[in-house]
C-alpha cells in the first residue's frame, strides 16, 4: 500500500534498517535502457552516511547489487568479484538490493519501549505492535532513501537522455545560508549533542511545457507525494510559495514573453516563456517550460545525545532519554540527492504518461 | 489517470466551468450511509462565491444533485421538487452533480490565444492545443472545487462519526492576520483591479495514533497530493513546518508524556501524549494521536483587471491584458472548505485502509 | 473500488437500474479526439433491449449525454434539442449518462426480500443490507452494460484510427450454433417461461504484435478482467482454449512462417506470422499480431417467470417465485456489443501503456 | 505495470529465470501474522519441478530467503545455516527471494533469434528487441509462479485463519480423467518427444457470503485476472462455466433453501445456501457462500522435442527446429499449487477490502 508510487514508472522500496537487505523493484524501465552503473553508484556515493567528520560514524558501501530485470551484469556480488559498469534493462521488473552489513542492533535494544522524541517509534508501536522492527528505526530509517536513490537515479538518466536535469543543494542549514556557515552549525549541534535541520532546493531544467495530469497528479501533487516519502520532511514548496501567499496577484504573475526560439519551428507556442518563475514551473498542475523549482523542508534529527523526556510503555513511567548510537547531527545534505531522486522519479513517470498520447 | 485519487474512498472529479455541469463519482462509501444532506449543502455554501461583497459577482446554488448510488432521495431535482434531506447510500459508486447555469463565456472570447499569466491557460494550450475548454477556466477553474468538497464533505461526516473533526480557517491574507485586516487587504486589492494570496490552516482532531501507510501513503503524503489538487496551492507544511528547519532538535522534538487517560482501559499506549505539537500529528508518515495540523499557501488570485504583459499565440505578439469577468480579488477563504474536503477525503481512505487490517 | 478499471484509459461505471441515472466517467481519452455520437449512438442500439418480439418489453432511447469533458456538442439535451453529431474531447475526463425514464419499480416489490435464483440478490442482501438497491436489479442490472459501451465504444474508434477492428457475434444460443435455430431456442425458452444462455464470440484484427504488459496486465489478464464484469459471464477461453487442453505440443503449437510481408520495410520480425491461431493472438501475455481470438460463455437469464425455489429472508419459510416484470428469455445478443466494447477499452489501454515507452 | 497485482494485499513478481535471483515483495500483510515456513516450503515442494520420473532433469531447492519486512528469522541462508522454522512480519513490505542456482544457459544459445512455436518468444522479440531475456524463457518461464507461490502460500495462511481453505487438483491431463490414465498420457508424450495440457480444478471452501465488489472487482474477475498470469493458461470457468451456455435457466439456476443453521446466531441470511452449485459460488461478482468452484485450462508445454517450423529472425529463412534442455512434457501438476496461489491471493485481498467497511 504504502511503499509503492507511480503509475508507468512504478517501484516499491522495501527493507529495514536492520533487515538482511534493502532495496527497490521498479517496473516500467523500458527494455534495453542501459544503466551506467558508475554513475549511479556515484549518485548513490552522495547520500551515504559517513562521507565527512559531522557525519555518522556507520560506514557501508552500499553496492546496489541488481538480482533481476538487467541482462548484462550486476554490480556488487558478481562471481569474479569483477563489477559491471552498465546493466541493460530486459523488459522485466527491475530488482536492486543493497545488503545491510555493519549494523549494530543492540545499541537499539532500549529503545525498544521507549518512543524517542520526533521519531515514528510510537506511532509505529502502536500501529505494527510487538512485531515492528525497531532495530536502526527500521522502516523508518533514513536508509531506506538508498533505493529511492536508485529508482530516481535511474529514472535521471533517462531524463538526461531527454535533455532534462535535476539538481537539488542545501540552501539553509541550522537557520543559517552560507555555506560555510552551515558546516559550522552542524559542528556546534554536534558538540551541543543536539541537531539541526534545513532547507533543499531542487531545480529541474530542460522541462518541457505541457507535462503533468491537472488536479491530483499533476506536477506539484506528484513530487510532493514522492518527497513526503522522504524521512523528516516537514513541507514543501513550489516557485514562490508560501512567499506568494503575501504577494499581489500583479506581483506573483509571471509575465508571458516571447522568446527567439533558437530551434525555431515556426510554433509561436514553442517560444512563448515567463518573465520570472514565482510559479516554480507549474501552472495548473502542468510543467510550463519554465524551471521546475520546489524547496523541501527537513526538521533536525530526532536523534539526539541531549536528554529528552518520553514515557517507558512498560511501566508507563516518565523517563529521560539520551539516544546512543551513531546519529548525523543533520540529515539535509544526505538529504540532497533523495530529493533529487524523488523528483526525478515523479517527473519521469508524469513524461511517461504523456507520451503515451503521442502518435 | 489525474482526476481521480484513494484508494477505497476514491473519488473521480469531473467536469469544466462551463460544460453543462461538474461532479464527482465516489466508490468505498459504505452501503447504509445516511448523508446528511442539508449539511452537505450547507458545507458547499461555505465555497461558493457571492457570499460577500469582496467577492465575484458569479451567484449559483450549487445545489448537488444525487444521480445515482444512492436510494432514498436525491436533491435537486426530485419529483416533486420537494427537496429529500438525506440520501442513503446502497452500496454502488454515488455520483453527484452540480449543473452549470451562470456561465456567461463570452467573457473569454479573447481569452483564447493569449494566455494570462498565472493561469494554466498556457500550458494547456500546449497540452490539449485547440481542443482545450478554455471558457471559465475549463477544468482549472477554482470552481472545480465544488465536487472535491462533495466528496470530502461526505468524508467528513464519515469522520464525525468516529469522533474526528476537521476544521480550517485563513490564518494569513495579504499579509494581514488579523481578520478585520484580512478583509481591508481584500478590499484595497480589489480596488486596486489586484488580488491577494493567503495561508489557510487545517487542524484535525480526534485521530486515534497509528493511522497511515509508511512512505509514500503516509498521512503527510495523502494530504499534500489531495491538496496541490486545489487551485493556486503553491506549498504545504506540517506542523513546525519550514520554521522546523531553523530550530535545533532539542527545540523541534516534541517530549512524550503520559496522561490521565480519561478512558483508562489498563493500555499505557493510549496514555501517551507529545508535549507540544511540532511534529504536526505526524510522525514517520503515521498518525501520533495529536491534532493534525497543516497549512497551505494560497497564490493570489491570478486573473486581475491590472494591465498584465502577454503574448497572443496567433501572431507572436506581445500585448498587453485585463482580465475581465467576474473574478473574486482573494480565493482563500472560498478555499478553507476544499481544505477541510481534500483534508477529510484523505484521511478516511487511511482509515480504511487501516481498518482493512482490523480482525 | 469496484466499479474502475484501466491504468490510463480508465473509467468508472455508475448507476443502477431504476436511479435517476447510469453513466461512465472516462479519463485518458486524448485531447482532440471526435467522438462520432453518431456511430456511438448506432453501437449502443446494437445492445438495447426491445428490438424483436423475443426480447423484454422495456424500450429506451439510452441516448448517452455527455454532460463533461467534451466541447462541441452533446447529443440527448442540447439547448435547442437539435442533436450533435460529434462531440470533442477537451482533455478533462468525459462523463457521459444515460437517464432511466422507463422504470417500474413496483415490478420489484415482493423481491427485496425473496432472493431469485441465479441473481446477486442473496449475495448484494449480506453486503449491501437493507441499503441496496434491489429495483431492476440495482447496480447488477444487465442495464449497466449501456454505460461500458459507451466506454469501449469510444475506444472501438480510437482503435480504428489505428486499423484495429473488433467483432462479436453469438455462435451458440441454448446449444444451438446455427443462426435460426438460435432464434427458435429463445422462442421457445420464452414460450415455456424458460430462458437460455449461449456463447459469444469475439475476434479483434489488426492488433501488432508486442502489446500487453507480462503476468498480470497481459491482453487475456485484462480482457477477461473486464468481461466478467458483464453480467452473466461465467467463464473466457482464448484461441482453442479448454480444447487445447486435451491437445499435445504438437498439435497446439502454432508454427512460425515468413509472409510476403506487404509493407515490407526490411524487418524481417514484421514478417513472422503463425500458421493457425489456437493461441488466439496472445502469446505470454503479449499479442503476436495474429487476431486476437476469445469466446465467452454466458448463463441463461436467471430471471424466468417458471417457477422456483427460494426463501423468505424475514420469515425464513420456503416459497416458490415466478420472476415477473419484463425479462429476457435470452441476454446473449444484447451482451454482443458488451463484449466488443469489454474488449476494446481493455486492450486500447494496453496500447496507451505500449505507447508510452515509444520515444 | 505488469507484474503487480492487488489493491491491499498487493504483489510484485520479479526476476527471470536466468537472472541472479527471483522474487516477490509483499505489501499488506498485517504486522504481528506469523509466516509458517516450513509449510510454505512444503507448499512450494509441490510446484517444484524434479519430483518424479516424467518431469524435468532440473532439481533446485527454491527455499525462499526472506531479506525484507520480517523480523524473526529467515529461511535459507541464515549466518548458522539453522533453518527458522517461522517469520514474524514486522509491517514492511515483504520481500522473499529464490536464487536461481542450477541454470544452463547455453541450452537456450540457438533460442535467441528463433521463436519457439507456443512460446513468448516472438512477442517478446518485437517488444523488447535485443535487450529481451530469452534464456530459461526469461520473464516468461514457468518458473515464476514460485514467487506466486510465496505471496499465494502466505494468503493460504492467513485464509486458514478465517478458516477458509483452497484446494487445486488436476482433473483433466491429456484428455484423460482418471489418475492413472492421466500419468501414462504424459509418459507417452514424453516417450514421442510430445508434451500434454490438462485442467486443473480449485475449491475455495469457507468463504462468507458478499465478499468481492461489484462489476471489475468481483471475485471472478479478480481470480481470472491473477490465474491468467500462470503460464499456459488459456480459459477459465467458474461453476458450470462453459456448460451452462447450453443449459436453461430453469436447469442452470441453483434454487435457495433454508439450512439447519449450525452456529444459528437467529439471522436467517446466514442460514441461507443454494441447493446445487452451478454458480461457483459467485453471484453478480461477489461470493454467494457456497464454495468458489473454477477450472483453468491449462495448454500443452510448448517446448517439445519434436521437430517444429520456425523462422529464423536474422536470416529470414524457415527453419525445423527441436527444443531442447530440460523440460515437462506436462506442466499442469507442477500448476496446481499456482492456481491455488493465484485463488488465495485473489480472495485474500478481497477480504481485506470487504474488512475495510467493518466497523
Amino acid at each position: 500500500m504504502s511503499n509503492t508510487i507511480g503509475n508507468i514508472y512504478r517501484f516499491t522500496i522495501w527493507g529495514q534498517s536492520h533487515a538482511p537487505a534493502i532495496g527497490v523493484t521498479i517496473e516500467g524501465i523500458p527494455a534495453g535502457t542501459v544503466i551506467d552503473l558508475d554513475r549511479l553508484q556515484n549518485f548513490l556515493a552522495r547520500r551515504r552516511p559517513g562521507q565527512d567528520p559531522y557525519s555518522t560514524g556507520r560506514k557501508e558501501e552500499d553496492l546496489p547489487e541488481f538480482i533481476a530485470g538487467v541482462k548484462c551484469g550486476h554490480s556488487g556480488e558478481s562471481a569474479d568479484k569483477e563489477q559491471a559498469h552498465t546493466a541493460v534493462v530486459c523488459g522485466s521488473p527491475v530488482t536492486a538490493l543493497i545488503r545491510n552489513t555493519n549494523t549494530r542492533s543492540s545499541d537499539y535494544d532500549e529503545l525498544k519501549y521507549i518512543p524517542r522524541p520526533g521519531h515514528a517509534d510510537y506511532a509505529a508501536m502502536v500501529r505494527f505492535g510487538e512485531a515492528r522492527d525497531h532495530s536502526g528505526g527500521g522502516q523508518f530509517s533514513g536508509r531506506m532513501t538508498a533505493p529511492l536513490c536508485i529508482a530516481g537515479g535511474i529514472a535521471m538518466q533517462l531524463l538526461e537522455q531527454m535533455g532534462i536535469t535535476v539538481s537539488a543543494r542545501a540552501v539553509m542549514i541550522g537557520g543559517e545560508t552560507d555555506p560555510e556557515r552551515m558546516l559550522q552549525a552542524i559542528e556546534t549541534a554536534k558538540a551541543e549533542g543536539d541537531s539541526v535541520g534545513g532547507i533543499v532546493e531542487c531545480v529541474i531544467d530542460g522541462v518541457p511545457a505541457g507535462i503533468g495530469e491537472p488536479m491530483f497528479d499533476g506536477i506539484e501533487n506528484r513530487i510532493a507525494a514522492t518527497v513526503f516519502g522522504i524521512p523528516a520532511v516537514k513541507g514543501i514548496e513550489f516557485g514562490a510559495g508560501f512567499a506568494c501567499a503575501g504577494m499581489k496577484g500583479s506581483e506573483n504573475n509571471d509575465p508571458f514573453i516571447l522568446t527567439d526560439g533558437g530551434n525555431d519551428d515556426g510554433d509561436i507556442l514553442n517560444r512563448v516563456a515567463t518573465c520570472g518563475n514565482n510559479h516554480g514551473g507549474s501552472l495548473g498542475g502542468l510543467t510550463s517550460g519554465m524551471p521546475i523549482v520546489f524547496r523541501a523542508a527537513f526538521k533536525p534529527t530526532p536523534s539526539i545525545a541531549k536528554e529528552q523526556r518520553s514515557v517507558d510503555t512498560r511501566t508507563g513511567e516518565e523517563v529521560t532519554l539520551s539516544v546512543k548510537g551513531r546519529h548525523d547531527p543533520c540529515i539535509v545534505r544526505m538529504a540532497v540527492p533523495a530529493v533529487e531522486a524523488a523528483a526525478a522519479a515523479s517527473l519521469y513517470d508524469l513524461i511517461r504518461l504523456y507520451e503515451s498520447e503521442e502518435r
